[in-house]
């Protein structure tokens, strides 16, 4: 990919930039060439990407690194896109929002700094992977459990940075944070929570802190280069009990969010949970071109074919009770008396024990399986979610199906969605898969992308995290007050980062320069 | 109390801000009497309270007539110092950290805007107090549960917003805040979360929004007035079981703390919960000179006396399991098991079922008992918590009991200590009960506290929540970086508020002015 300039930045401007990088993380961590600059690109892009383009990427490996770096940029008035690992797959991957953006790539701080097994709790730095948390706890034989999103490549700390979800009843990422150290955009260094007393003991242990809450602040914004994060993790259950739930009928959803609700809310299912309709089982296990090759959306009997042959629902949802042994049965005894009526069958649970091999567990077993649906399409494969909030309601989650699925009728593609059921909320999953080499299909991708944030927002539900290329559209949706929100976050930016050096424009945060 | 103004202020100026509060609020909501004044003081105060004295206060109606307020502080450059109810019993009440400060209160806005069964949400306004809320509830016969602070006069959002503590498994106050509306010193209106979208229907049902998280930095904190909190309440369960755990032996704190943690981390055991000891009965069923009427703390031989009364523990612990029959069944097994063979008896669990009368149940209901610990003393009873945050390691909490202890035997006050278990954390509570008309007694109570705030510091222990006299030196004791945590703070505060009005001082946070 060929170089574009940091807009207000010439040519002279940036090489001695680059210069001042290679003399703080030496020449082979600034990577500047057409092919570097293509590793950060946005495989997924909605488009061909030329939104989104960095102009290098410097790799640092110490805090002390980092504040030459935002030195460095401050002086030069030269944007960075700080990125964890770079595989925030479907939501831009490492490529920045504002094109000219130099990456600052943490990938190589990947130390993990501390795990305490009696509490459940670590401090990792942002470098590292589900993956190595995964194999570290294995190989030391550590009884804690992660929770995994989709795509086990990503970075631990990067994703509850975005919001990310596992599966687990610790899959609401986020919330695990528990303490951060932040280099401030002014170079400064600041530890949130329990750490911001240097002799703390307690860091990991308790997420408030005194005074102001701070670790929230950091999360899906550009106020910092987060450098360690303290995260819990689940210690082992005795024993899980893991069923799978049909719905034959496109209507059943309704019902069933209104009984899971409650079941989420009285903590007998304790785990962010998906029910998705029957394109998810089929798009990670086959491709479209196995099942049909006309224009427009899948006919719904071609829909009924791939459900015999996957044997599966309209909508399938699966999830795991963790815990004590008593424990799980009895809440599968709670589970089994509300649904069997309705469903008019029993329940079959698949249960584990502890000291069996993990991978039947329910626990987070990092895989990439489900990056297997961007085949789906054929070519190279796109994929981009629309993700709003909603209550966790069934009639309203019925509504906002018929409305969505609509809406892909409409614009020709398949209908992939599902409500993931969090403690109060639903997540209601709308995952457009196109081929990237199709540039009319890719238009027409990200024009229904588009409309369904309208929709969603006439509705009153927004989104809670988003691509790239539809951050501003969201950030817009939240209007309250002509958009206070994001003047109180514009004010903050402006405190912090004068100079609009860090990640400019992430989630619709600008500075005023 | 005499009038003390705000400091730089003149007596003309804060006459004609006084008007101009009495053209927004009216005549009767400015209230700037010797005896006005007086109510507003701080009767708990560590010492004659007049470090914390208010000049005035004035209770608005509406958010418009606060952003009126705001607007005038901002012109005549007074400080206002915001209080929900003026409860912080404890921690100030209702006294302002930087004297001649008006009190900003806003006990008149008590309206319970929203409350949805289903979800298990409410939107509240600041004035309502648990006993109010508890009492709607039960009024209009809704099943959801209160979690309770000791003093329920309080409010139930400004409780949250200084990290005050319950006894259910909705016991972390702060953790059940889910978007907030809040008026910036700018006068600007805001809403967080999910509710910064104008037409949102989940502003109640996702805490964390799109963008940074602003909740928890409106908590201890002095960014904005909180005009609206969404608050989360427990569904009422099928049936609960209650057990009270006595141990014999003071060292007997440090197995409790490490089986007990397990338990917690496990979910066996999900509230918050106190092991304290046995002067925490003693103070609320008997007054001191009761028992000894002689010098310094009181001698073991008598303690042993009360704990024989009382049929008590050296320590004692009680908690409650909520849910469904067969899981609160399943924990109290599994609680049994572990605990039983270290204890050498059998525990007997009391149980409650639905449609039973509420006050046996372990639901939060709203009552004032726990104030009886002022009497203790004699004379005007005050009384000052330090609570520092500590990992949950029975071998620390035992050091830290046998520290703080012979602190309070130092300086010649009874011992009163708890752990509260948190999720992954202890919240040690070393309460200091003395008597406000005893100038030696007062002062020698200001200093034991101080002096634990440095021994805490030295262990890498921070309070979570201090009153007003010892604010700034808890703040100091977050010392990383050279107070970086306190350069951030204040950073943002003076984006947020250049001329310093909205509670100077507050957990260390000053603006520049």
């Amino acid at each position: 990919m060929k170089l574009t300039l940091p807009s207000g930045v010439t040519a002279a401007t940036f090489s001695q930039a680059l210069r001042a990088f290679a003399g703080v993380v030496g020449q082979d961590w600034v990577l500047a060439t057409d092919e570097d600059r293509g590793t950060y690109m946005d495989a997924y892009a909605v488009g061909d990407g030329s939104d989104h383009v960095p102009s290098a990427a410097v790799a640092p490996q110490s805090v002390e690194e980092i504040q030459a770096i935002l030195r460095i940029a401050n002086e030069h008035k030269i944007p960075l896109w700080p990125v964890s690992r770079g595989k925030n797959l479907g939501y831009g991957e490492a490529a920045p929002l504002l094109s000219g953006s130099i990456v600052l790539d943490l990938g190589r701080m990947n130390r993990v700094l501390d795990i305490n097994e009696k509490t459940g709790t670590a401090l990792l730095e942002p470098g590292v992977s589900f993956f190595d948390l995964y194999g570290l706890l294995r190989q030391q034989n550590i009884p804690l459990w992660l929770s995994v999103p989709g795509n086990a490549w990503g970075s631990v700390i990067g994703n509850a940075l975005e919001r990310g979800l596992g599966y687990t009843p610790y899959g609401d990422h986020t919330s695990k944070l528990c303490g951060l150290e932040v280099v401030l955009p002014s170079g400064d260094l600041v530890r949130t929570g329990m750490g911001a007393m240097a002799t703390s003991t307690s860091w990991q242990n308790y997420q408030h802190g005194f005074g102001p809450g701070w670790d929230q602040m950091f999360v899906q914004s550009n106020f910092g280069v987060v450098t360690k994060g303290g995260f819990w993790l689940m210690p082992e259950p005795e024993a899980t009990l893991r069923v799978t739930i049909d719905l034959p009928q496109p209507d059943d959803i309704g019902w069933f969010i209104d009984e899971m609700t409650q079941l989420r809310l009285r903590g007998v299912i304790e785990q962010p949970f998906v029910c998705g309709n029957y394109l998810r089982q089929a798009t990670v296990f086959s491709e479209r071109e196995d099942w049909y090759r006309g224009p427009g959306a899948i006919p719904d009997a071609v829909g009924a074919q791939i459900r015999q042959q996957f044997k599966t629902g309209w909508w399938s949802a699966g999830f795991t009770l963790f815990g004590y042994e008593e424990v799980v049965q009895a809440n599968a005894k709670i589970i089994r008396r509300v649904l069997e009526p309705r469903l008019g069958h029993t329940l079959k649970f698949e249960a584990w024990h502890r000291g069996q091999p993990i991978e039947r567990s329910g626990a987070g077993v990092p895989d990439l399986l489900s990056l297997q649906i961007v085949n789906w399409r054929g070519g190279r494969g796109g994929h981009v979610g629309f993700s709003p909030v909603m209550p966790p309601d069934g009639k309203l989650a019925l509504a906002q199906f018929r409305k969505m699925k609509a809406r892909f009728d409409e614009f020709g593609f398949d209908y992939y969605g599902s409500f993931t059921l969090g403690h109060r909320h639903i997540n209601n999953v709308n995952l457009i898969i196109y081929d990237r080499d199709d540039a009319a299909m890719t238009a027409s991708a990200r024009k229904l992308f588009a409309t369904m944030v309208d929709d969603a927002a006439r509705d009153g539900y927004g989104e809670y995290r988003t691509h790239l290329s539809f951050m501003q559209q969201v950030a817009d949706s939240f209007d309250f007050n002509g958009h206070a929100l994001a003047r109180l976050n514009a004010t903050v930016k402006n405190a912090l980062d004068p100079n609009g050096i860090l990640a400019p424009g992430k989630n619709g945060i600008w500075s005023k320069s």
